[in-house]
């Protein structure tokens, strides 16, 4: 039942500005939307789990509104981020003759996101496209921004471009389908713009979580507020030079462990990662004295209650030794010349980027917290 | 023996802008103007004829000059501008671990050009590049403009991003190793040049082009004369949206040849698919009463005393009928809504767009060349 209330976050990245609607209900309506972005014809990408659901709804409505319509479906999973379903995506957007005033259409979470941008960014050295984002993560996170890409055998996103979508439409109805724990991951992303700049947002978070989880209005506003904060950081640093790394508050430890867990889905998903993240990074600025204890313990109760994981012997299979850790650590993009660089953060909402950490200290914190 | 006498075209694209060194002997002083681009390690990408020849050349200039190198040798030849390689190519940067101040550096001609400046658009979302052309070719065309990608089942050049290079460094003593049809297909896009708007360089062409073949200073001459050429075009035009289609003069018929001949270079090269491609848009031009007879007579007067083709039945293994002709015409990028956009002139140096020209008069005019 579409609901009346749509929120519009605008991304104000000059002649590459869109906007991000946000509401329940937006996937019957994307053919207006999306006609009025002026093409001819729309490919959409999608996933073999979020297809069978949304995909009919989501070309129906765009034939409805005289676009010419095809679909490619990959297999759900990280591991569909590669070279060869780039290939898949990019021949299959040309077979459907998309020119480059036709556009992409992402269906799905971060993955089909990601990989169906990237193909957008280079059939035809760059066809326009639109988000229409499934999962919380992708909602409130990779959608906005720009940021495309597949994994290559050295990292993660190592090979990608920066293209903005055109249009993203946030449908937080979706989210009725999405897996509790897909659901928690995103909710990560959530909590995280919070901790980075805004204390009352995570206070809010504290006390409507389970408004999000459970789909009222609550849902909706946590979506929007997310995107407004995402859209602010990227439109101060697009090509993220700068301050766009405070958006990897956790992420250094985060992506420590999902490389350490093989990207296994079955024993860690990113936001997973992300959440164990977050607390690690707050302990750790504890540990330095950066950061009161209070707080460390304040972000570990909130995610906790939200059924995420905090410490690291929550991790499936474990998480391997410290040098492990710090292995994997040393192997982030993030690194620069031997010193590590860290978002750290000196209390809820007041994140900072802390560059040259000294390998040591972080040593000696991780062994305190796997012996904890 | 480095001379002296080296011409600078800059390439005035804003915060893009870079710019071209044209004379013989930069390749053994590459390592000086790379290193002044300010990075710390340079992946030389190659192909197997070039690499032998002049790699090490390369690599040593640039360890002088402090940078970390490395070499990735590609197979030589227009399949190598493939997904497969694409992948080899990005996976080898990152192997060398280059970051983003860092440096791909394409040695060879237009494949290992196009290849290795879309690795380096989307390795890390972009790093910076460097080209060294190697064919006559790729001096005078592909390495100024930063189209950059590779080929996909349903055409040339249909995946790929506008990816500037930092530098290019275009040593004209490395064509003396090159063999004579390569220098002679390379040839036909110097007098693409003056075909599109300089009557005068033309008749310098008619002049000099014994000088060019031979490696005088006509060699420079002609090099710097086409990047100039090439450079105003892509200033004006960056992305390809108008003006820049008059590059494309000769190449809707040179396309049909190639892909008719299935890109295979023992039949056709890409240069005299452009030669037989440019003799035909002036016949063409002729047969609409829009261009003098004599001038389309002087075109191929030219091309055929600098050695290259100027008919169809010159194509190795025939070219099929005026269908198959006219469908892989249709198939062209350039195609839109049916109709045809031909480069057409109304003599030497004066080309124009000319959108909309009927398939009914191409067929008959392709009729007549095909029984001539
Ligand atoms: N581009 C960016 O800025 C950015 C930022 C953060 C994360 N990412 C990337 O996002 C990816 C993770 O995204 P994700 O968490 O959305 O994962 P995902 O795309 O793998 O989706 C998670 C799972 O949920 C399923 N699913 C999606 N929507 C559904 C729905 N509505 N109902 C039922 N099932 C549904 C999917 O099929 C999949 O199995 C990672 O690759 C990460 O690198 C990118
Ligand atoms: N990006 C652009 O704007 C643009 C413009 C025109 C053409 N192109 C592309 O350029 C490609 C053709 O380039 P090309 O003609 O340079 O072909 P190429 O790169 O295949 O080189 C031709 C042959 O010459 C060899 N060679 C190169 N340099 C040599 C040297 N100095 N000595 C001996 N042998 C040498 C190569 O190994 C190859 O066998 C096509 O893929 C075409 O699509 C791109």
């Amino acid at each position: 039942m579409p609901d009346a209330s749509i929120t519009t976050v605008p991304v104000p990245l000059g002649d590459r500005a869109y906007e991000i609607y946000v509401g329940r209900g937006l996937l019957q309506e994307a053919g207006q939307r999306i006609a009025a972005l002026g093409a001819r014809a729309a490919a959409i990408v999608t996933d073999e789990h979020v297809g069978p659901l949304y995909a009919d709804i989501l070309a129906r409505s765009l034939q409805q509104h005289g676009l010419r319509t095809s679909v490619v479906t990959v297999p759900a999973g990280e591991a569909t981020k590669c070279y060869a379903f780039l290939e898949t995506v990019c021949d299959a957007v040309l077979e459907a003759r998309i020119e480059r005033g036709d556009l992409v259409v992402a269906l799905g979470g971060g993955v089909v996101g990601d990989l169906a941008g990237f193909a957008a960014a280079v059939v035809r050295r760059g066809v326009r496209f639109v988000q229409v984002p499934t999962t919380l993560l992708s909602q409130v996170d990779s959608s906005v921004g720009g940021k495309t890409g597949i994994n290559s055998r050295h990292g993660k996103n190592l090979v990608g471009a920066f293209h903005q979508p055109s249009l993203v439409l946030a449908d937080t109805a979706l989210l009725d389908t999405l897996p509790l724990r897909e659901m928690r991951a995103g909710y990560a992303e959530v909590v995280k713009y919070g901790l980075i700049d805004d204390a009352a947002f995570f206070a809010w978070c504290e006390k409507n979580w389970q408004g999000v989880f459970a789909g009222g209005p609550e849902r909706n506003e946590a979506v929007a507020q997310s995107c407004r904060a995402k859209a602010a950081v990227v439109v101060r640093d697009e090509r993220e030079d700068g301050d766009r790394a405070l958006l990897n508050l956790g992420h250094t430890f985060g992506h420590a462990l999902e490389r350490i867990t093989h990207y296994n889905s079955a024993r860690l998903v990113h936001g997973e990662g992300v959440a164990i993240g977050l607390c690690l990074a707050f302990r750790f600025s504890a540990s330095l004295g950066l950061c009161p204890v209070a707080d460390a313990e304040r972000v570990e109760a909130h995610l906790s209650a939200a059924g995420l994981p905090t410490r690291l012997n929550q991790v499936a299979g474990g998480c391997g030794t410290v040098e492990d850790l710090l292995d994997a650590m040393a192997q982030d993009k993030k690194v620069k010349g031997g010193a590590l660089t860290f978002i750290l953060a000196s209390g809820i909402g007041k994140s900072f980027i802390a560059p040259g950490i000294s390998v040591d200290s972080v040593r000696a914190f991780l062994k305190d917290e796997n012996s904890a």
